[in-house]
């Protein structure tokens, strides 16, 4: 079973994870990992995942079996396990507990397709309600404090499979990163009774400089301090502390602007990796979070992080988000044909 | 000139760097950076690099020519200006200011070689010398207040230089991961009335089994919550806060050991990507940071920090410290051969 161990010095679970273990002489196969077997995600190959946990699927078929259209699995090489209990233990300065937690898959498609710019706004709706459904049920167990809902695409993002699919790591603990945006946001609304990012949401919409796409439900901007290239917020209109309480209407919405996004990314540079990252309220825990604000992060991997920005915490950003907004902007709906394969790359003047 | 941006939420700042600025048609061309041109760090190359601020030199030689065994130069595209002043300002909810700051590279060797495994352990002792003489030299300077020195080693780990080198980073500020660095000693040192790490060195030499190397005045291992697949940690025995306080034999046993360490890297797995950082104690401060340990932090690069990562500020380790320090223990020095060319690697079994 894998393991959780805590930095001594600072705020820092690292997964030690025994389902993945790699011995030191795997790493010279590290570049084959991507590899061209037959996916484990595509329709017809169901009996290659562990069994399905939901699926949204036609009436009358079985499950692990085709007739679905959007399917959550349990990751084959869990980070975490379901079973145990997430007891602290201690031996000298050091302190861990077992690997307890969840690490499911979410496919978002049956067929093989890289991202969710290819796919159908309703397509697009339904993997929003799969996240939404599996982070409702999660919550169900108390062991469970935070629910990380997050997609890598492109092997310089970490992916592993090309397949289009996004992946949630339920954790035993709030993360750190998650705390520190709910102590920052906290001090704000002490200091100015108002919501950090209502106020930044406004301010975007004023200066309108660093703005993508807006709508009545979200709002998609370049953060003011970006840490990448065409970062890329997406914030909800409304103050919504928890994820779980989107409304039909937002999950339209979102779909549609996620799409439309992740379209102006691919156009503008072709299959650009990133990371997307759902940050929402902590689960099962005391404190109100009432002051949250949930959002996704969309984070395109084209710099590296490096000795800097691991020894500070600090970023180096190439790219103004003024300059990169500009850009997302002025790629309008007429770039877009609908076969990826086909897409030509308009040059960006 | 670049700017600092501090996240409206977290206590995050942001270098937008102008020198480098890369508009969105630059991306296109990421793949050919690392170039095959004429290397401006390589002996005889001296005018290609900005004028040199320091050089360990033979007499009688004049500056930015040949004659120099190690040589700081300003960084040829520096993140940071030491221009200006770093004067807060606001607008709306953000806070930005110029982009104040030194940026320098350390040129470890007059030759076009990739790392400090091939050097001798004098010319390592040389480049710790640098970076010590420019510690002490900078913060003269009182609007720095961080010294951020590190080195990149691979295309992976953020290197777009072959020839071996360090860099510096000096910030007017102190960086988030050091200042969280510095809470967690010093409530460490408030509760347990020790330093955290003087008593994780104490563990570590009495377990044994993450241990890597050790000597009367650095003790080598894997860290308890490793990060990354072969993470290393080198540490004074002696409770030093600050590395510039390092004193001639500590230079001399740092030199050896580095060099060990990083034989043993590239025995393990040849070319090993990694970024190193030195945690050191903030400068020009009026806080006492008389609780801080100076060390250097080896952070391999064969995973990939992915949406998990930064969503949560969590790691995924695939590779337990234990097995990492056991493989880097049994590489003995009889599988060092003097030429990097000529290197057989071993199958670590």
């Amino acid at each position: 079973m894998s393991e959780w161990r805590k930095d001594p010095i600072v705020d820092r679970w690292v997964i030690i994870a025994t389902e993945r273990s790699k011995r030191p002489s795997n790493y010279k196969e590290i570049k084959d990992e991507m590899s061209s077997n037959e996916c484990p995600l595509c329709e017809g190959n169901e009996k290659q995942t562990p069994p399905e946990i939901i699926a949204y699927r036609e009436q009358g078929t079985s499950k692990d079996t085709p007739g679905w259209w959007m399917r959550v699995v349990p990751n084959k090489f869990p980070a975490v396990d379901i079973k145990g209990q997430p007891n602290l233990q201690e031996r000298g300065v050091y302190q861990f507990m077992p690997g307890v937690g969840a690490h499911e898959v979410i496919v978002e498609s049956t067929k093989h397709e890289p991202g969710l710019d290819t796919q159908s706004v309703k397509q697009v709706e339904e993997v929003i309600w799969g996240w939404r459904d599996r982070s409702i049920d999660l919550r169900k167990d108390q062991r469970l404090k935070y629910i990380q809902i997050f997609k890598n695409t492109g092997p310089t993002a970490g992916a592993s499979l090309e397949h289009s699919h996004s992946q949630l790591i339920a954790t035993p603990q709030i993360p750190s990163e998650v705390k520190t945006e709910i102590t920052g946001m906290n001090e704000y609304k002490y200091r100015h009774g108002r919501c950090a990012l209502c106020d930044i949401i406004k301010q975007e919409l004023l200066e309108g400089e660093r703005l993508v796409a807006e709508s009545e439900h979200f709002v998609c901007f370049a953060p003011f301090a970006s840490r990448f290239p065409f970062e890329t917020w997406i914030v909800p209109t409304e103050h919504q502390p928890d994820f779980g309480q989107i409304r039909v209407q937002q999950v339209q919405a979102l779909a549609s602007m996620l799409r439309t996004v992740f379209r102006k990314m691919n156009v503008l540079i072709k299959n650009m990796p990133y990371n997307m990252v759902l940050h929402t309220s902590p689960v099962n825990v005391q404190d109100d979070h009432g002051n949250y604000h949930w959002h996704l992060e969309i984070l395109p991997r084209l710099t590296i992080m490096a000795g800097f920005e691991l020894g500070t915490g600090y970023f180096i950003n190439p790219t103004p988000p003024e300059m990169a907004a500009q850009a997302l902007r002025e790629i309008q709906e007429l770039y877009f044909i609908e076969k990826k394969s086909e897409m030509e790359v308009p040059q960006y003047v």
